[in-house]
């Protein structure tokens, strides 16, 4: 049986009223007194009850976080430090993965939304705007990380991500690569701006585009490294092949490393790998891996301190979008003179 | 506003009753009308309200997950697969990280109690029994997962970690290592087992078991591998230096042969490595990593399924112990013949 306030009140000999107060640290109560509750508090171990805290503020102190994959570690750096934030605030997690399947993922949204959380935190994949059209009606405060939806004024933390592409590709036009390729991600925000972004590079780098040296394949968030292969062996049977492949993420650029050194071609000479995420451990690879950074933890915390001044705000705040810069991380994979040339 | 059962039992003109049958798949309903249930359910984005079943069950179904650190793999792959089995029956999973801090942990454990969960599921790292010891007096179900507590029957999915320090000692002896080093992890089941099966290797292939040999470090799920780096930078320091070493988990391992190759040694003819957990990626290292594999995924959903089982049986069940065999996964970082001689 759980210690109630009443229970420590009857102790002490107060009131619940001093106790509640002492709890809440109003400035009504004497140091004495203070001590001598938190001192019970402490030996009782007593919890102020969740339930009867929600009946007071209409709370659920429930946040809820939707990703494509918790193994994938942008998104459990993401989770780490959201949580972190929100806790400050006695706010705790539920998370869901949507493995990037559109019915699955729109399952958990509403399986959320269900239990009346009071926000929701969602890294989309497949998902279309009517879902978070339905969220707004619903008044459910929610906010997107990571990918955005166009004509949707929604509150959104993430990447500059035309910015992650136009950077990777430079920094491989800056390494003397002629022939560039782009292991893409989906067809969302996320996807479609870094491949804009890998564009703008090479228009400006003044190279040509060409369709067929852009992969898109099934899924990108899990099985990437899988993926990444498969996608890189493509690349590999064409003629001419790459010279230098920016990938969408560290995984998936994981994954076209091992094509590349199984197919007996070496990194960065003959091709030049550059992903996304600056994961760990990317450094301590076979090759190390020269990655964009996006700054996975702070995207976390931003999208819980956003969440936060809206849960806890009286009136609905505009929706507010913060877009964090990414940043080169340069390893061994790019690392190659730009006078080399790459055989073919 | 939600739309609830009864605006359905309008629209359709049918009772709320037939409508909660057919929600509840119960066989009293025709099919035609079953179809026209589920149909209009689907357009009108039913959602069965997570309150009300409670009130009817008096069951929250959240299960509460603590864990020294999500970002870690092993942790995070346990999440994923847990999260996976539970779904399933509508429970939802609520993440909290303990960060390795005795506090922490045990203000998240009461925190999480104090939202009413149908049960926890709490891989322990600093942990004292007499928090589990008032979880059973509050009658709050809950599933042990990686560390085990001596003189406390509790339901329980881990690895056999006397099998894993042995397996992973024998490997190392079998590969010709005479001065086999230990970096260990805590005092707790994990560490102190995994310690054991090492000295148990160690007597039974003829090597003498030396304390100076065996490193303990501040925390060893958390900034893991910068702990394993210091470690090794302490065995490279005696003289003479070990010629292998068994790593108390992968990230410590990696920290450690990045030690090794800053020395300017070579893994594994100066040095042969062993970690445990088979990460993501291992086999992708600059040196790729020999590992015990523990079956991440499979602890979480056989810690799942024994949840759901308990929160669902009528009667509290006798606690039962779920110990899967580690197996071992042989890689560079050990591959050396046992007719080499390590250099000192």
């Amino acid at each position: 049986m759980p210690v109630r306030m009443k229970d420590i009140a009857a102790d002490l000999g107060i009131s619940v009223v001093t106790i509640s107060k002492v709890l809440r640290d109003h400035p009504d109560i004497g140091e004495e007194t203070r001590q001598r509750v938190l001192q019970r508090v402490k030996e009782l171990h007593y919890r102020p009850n969740v339930t009867a805290r929600s009946l007071v503020t209409g709370r659920s102190y429930l946040i809820g976080l939707v990703v494509p994959d918790l193994l994938h570690p942008f998104f459990a750096e993401v989770a780490k430090s959201l949580a972190r934030v929100i806790r400050t605030r006695g706010y705790s997690l539920i998370i869901a993965s949507s493995e990037e399947d559109p019915e699955l993922e729109e399952q958990e949204i509403e399986h959320m939304v269900a239990r009346g959380p009071d926000g929701l935190v969602i890294a989309a994949s497949t998902l279309s705007s009517a879902i978070l059209q339905r969220l707004d009606e619903q008044q459910q405060a929610y906010v997107l990380i990571d990918r955005k939806f166009t004509g949707l004024s929604a509150n959104f933390v993430g990447t500059d991500d035309i910015a992650v592409g136009d950077l990777a590709t430079t920094h491989l036009i800056n390494r003397g690569c002629k022939r560039i390729a782009h292991i893409r991600g989906r067809e969302n925000s996320t996807g479609a701006k870094r491949l804009e972004g890998y564009k703008r590079a090479l228009e400006r780098g003044g190279l040509n585009f060409s369709d067929k040296y852009v992969i898109l394949r099934e899924t990108v968030d899990i099985e990437s490294r899988l993926q990444g292969n498969f996608a890189m062996q493509r690349l590999l049977a064409m003629h001419p092949k790459p010279d230098g492949v920016f990938c969408y993420n560290d995984p998936m650029a994981i994954g076209a490393m091992e094509a590349i050194l199984a197919a007996g071609l070496r990194i960065p000479k003959d091709i030049a790998i550059i992903g996304c995420g600056n994961l760990h451990y990317s450094d301590l690879l076979r090759v190390p891996l020269s990655s964009i950074d996006q700054q996975s933890a702070l995207i976390g915390a931003r999208a819980g301190k956003l969440m936060l001044s809206i849960v806890e705000s009286k009136a609905t705040p505009q929706p507010k979008s913060v877009l964090l810069e990414p940043h080169l991380v340069e390893r061994a994979s790019t690392a190659r003179t730009s006078r080399q040339t790459a055989k073919e």
